[in-house]
């Protein structure tokens, strides 16, 4: 069975690809809303893990929708799982046998529900599998700890594959670097750059 | 590190074991409220999926208290709930890196919220995982299908090592066979009897 990964090239979603694979052919998706390049850099963690990737392109339409949302509200939590959702649904539209996320346990956003999770698999026909919603954040870090070579750093520096860059570099183009600071505060990032 | 995994000889928390199978050296945990022998079933299916699994001793009082609650609400629903949570506790309060159960997204009983996870990991110290909590029925059924050779049929012909057969034993003999027929229903049980 063909299992098509949403993956940002950062710790979670690279744990929930190895999970999958002990059961299904992994290949993880970079999506892009084509804002910019990082979606490379989910593909380049992809090749120092060892999983195939491929390029999903998003709706960019939803991207500007989930800015302006971003920004009538002051802070980011809505237009992120209005995102998330859409990248789940693109990816559910394709030919593998199931979508998965690396959502966990203890996310505050985007988070998959599981009435969310139903509908997608109601509407596509597939499952959607978060295969760490059952791992809380204290166990994601001693199996990160023990499998995983990661670098950390602020989302400047550590550059990920998620359309939260590119979110982000939308909202600088069209509100300015500003309307960033305020409603997307800079926070720590992971990115994987290899295997244990 | 070692994971200790509620087990019944059922497919749902096989699949869990394989699943952490991957990341932590895997026990199952066969319970037992000493009223049965049914924990052996647990254990031979452990043994033909090649897992080392331990008894569990639970607390009678317990299953004693989770009967009376089920005959005088009518259904088992919390009685089960009830017994689970204790059997988490249990387990918990050994040596292991982290404990685990084979509770689904779509399960109705037993469930492990969020905040159940979470007090347990509070008062423990130990994480405490619900692998298939992010997956859907039809994908276990698919997985099970490639996975595990698994014999199904009435909870009187396939005797688990849960102790929910310990608790319908309990329930005849302090309140006949008719009332385990009135409020715990048969219904279809599955036993792993080895590998695919």
């Amino acid at each position: 069975m063909e299992v098509g990964v949403l993956y940002s090239g950062g710790k979670d979603s690279t744990l929930a690809a190895l999970f999958l694979d002990r059961f299904y052919d992994v290949t993880v998706l970079c999506c892009s809303f084509g804002v910019t390049d990082d979606h490379q850099h989910a593909a380049a963690a992809a090749r120092a893990v060892g999983f195939p990737s491929r390029r999903i392109d998003l709706d960019r339409g939803v991207a500007e929708t989930a800015v302006e949302r971003m920004v009538a509200e002051g802070y980011p939590r809505n237009g992120i799982q209005q995102v998330h959702e859409h990248a789940l649904e693109t990816c559910a539209d394709r030919e593998f046998d199931a979508i998965a996320d690396g959502t966990r346990r203890d996310d505050r956003v985007p988070t998959v529900a599981r009435s969310l999770a139903q509908s997608i698999e109601d509407r596509y026909g597939v499952p959607c599998l978060s295969p760490l919603a059952g791992f809380g954040h204290e166990a994601i870090d001693a199996l990160v700890a023990d499998t995983l070579v990661v670098e950390t750093g602020p989302s400047h520096e550590v550059p990920k594959g998620d359309y939260e860059a590119e979110l982000r570099a939308l909202l600088a183009k069209t509100h300015g670097e500003q309307a960033v600071e305020e409603i997307f505060p800079d926070h720590v990032q992971s990115r994987v750059t290899g295997r244990m």
